[in-house]
């Protein structure tokens, strides 16, 4: 094998390898589109109606900025806040609210952290949202049921943009 | 009997039906008025005159807008605010405010929501207001008393309604 | 005449003037109570609805405060905050706030003051609340119609406390 | 004809009568739903797409509250607070925004009411929403492209309600 033939091979190689990497790429998700918001928002509502269950669903991308939204027909005017607070809490720290509520109450290591960024809602139903890499690419927040329903309906949202 | 009588009676019956229909309607109350407002103002006023307390008093619609507002003499100005946002969280979430309250201390399932929304107040004075159909079309905030004393005069004006 | 008369004359004299000054000042309304306050709400609605006008009217104290508001059925909801920006302005200034406005347009001597306070509204429709001593006692706010109709409708609210 | 023939004229008529209601009322919209929100939404999205622009597209109820929000891929981030302001704005006046703009420049007859309400935008792309009784339930507010093309974004989704 010459190095003409050599060259020719990794030349190959890295062509194959860079159409590999695009292919990849289109598969996953790597900048929360209008479309994705769009599809998650519709997930969480079909979950919440089989629940029956009256939600807001708010959706922020990766810069906590308000993506997408909707306010379930007869559910509560104060979630419209609650769901976006939720959604925004998620992707400010990349957490589960309900995981950073443990840590504010009377006594814990962020008493009290609500007070910032405009005030934060760190109870349950505000998840991050992940790509197929597992890259947070924003947020999605749940209000209306209960806290453990607005987590279910959060989490479904988040989940259909794997399928 | 011949087909003009009939077509009498249907007409009677039909014409019937409809004035039923509104009479009916106009006995409910679909929307709070400005004159529903003031009744339910004025009767508060007397339940806290006569309870010889000070306090102020706010209705909210169903759209969680301001609709009516008054401040006894001598009430304290700072009630100003905290009748507004009773009247306005027990419109935003359907509930009597000092149920809220219930939820959000330390360790409860909602900590911390009165971060949400401009600011809520969660104790006592703040009840939804509902219509002889059991509907809610807004709600009445009460501030200045004791949190009983608040709350029974908020119940006196939203029980006004339905006299 | 002795000095025993002119002593007697004099505290006669000074008896009967003290009690011409207590009929007097209980004439005069030194402070705006809530029954001014709903007499006034009252007398602007009334000429609102004479005037065939949707309106929103807001009365504050001599301290700014919020004192009484109403809004009327199917008005603005955007006037709910301009007709109280309005009442607060004419008392912040003592001023008319239409006169206020006239000095506040560019090159104005107090251009774009709007931004202090948290928002005035510097345009017809506010206006000082004087007792019988010409004393500023508060401000009515009305929002909701024309300028021209805002204004008279303010004004009729604050002549009827002179009734 | 007897009796029983005339009752049961009367009792089709009757239902006859109540379906016709029902149908009628089936047919306007007296409340905007999720269902309404959405579907203008995505016909103002593909109104925007047509003409090749990228907008924010906000939706709130007769009530101001936000009902439905879309952010398009790469639109201008401070365009969400906007195109929700201009939704606001077209319901808190019942207006279009513009409209209400010529109103408000220096001169105008409601100069700087932008300072009110927490902040109203008066340039076109918000205009109220109507049922086909011409009752209006609420408003669009489009942000991110001229305001030409966000005026009529925004009218397309408001008349999507009609078809």
């Amino acid at each position: 094998m010459n190095l003409l033939n050599t060259l020719k091979i990794c030349v190959i190689a890295f062509l194959f390898t860079s159409l590999l990497n695009t292919t990849t790429q289109a598969q996953i998700t790597p900048v929360l589109t209008h479309d994705d918001a769009l599809k998650m928002i519709l997930a969480s509502k079909k979950h919440a109606e089989l629940s029956d269950v009256l939600v807001n669903i708010a959706i922020v991308d990766a810069g906590a900025n308000l993506k997408a939204f909707i306010r379930m027909d007869d559910s509560y005017l104060g979630s419209i806040d609650v769901a976006i607070k939720k959604a925004k809490t998620a992707r400010y720290f990349n957490i589960d609210t309900g995981k950073l509520g443990e840590l504010t109450q009377p006594g814990g290591i962020i008493y009290n952290i609500e007070h910032s960024n405009g005030g934060l809602i760190t109870f349950p139903g505000g998840v991050p949202i992940k790509n197929k890499n597992g890259k947070i690419i924003g947020a999605i927040g749940v209000s209306g049921g209960t806290i453990e329903q607005d987590k279910s309906i959060a989490l479904a949202g988040a989940k259909s943009l794997l399928n």
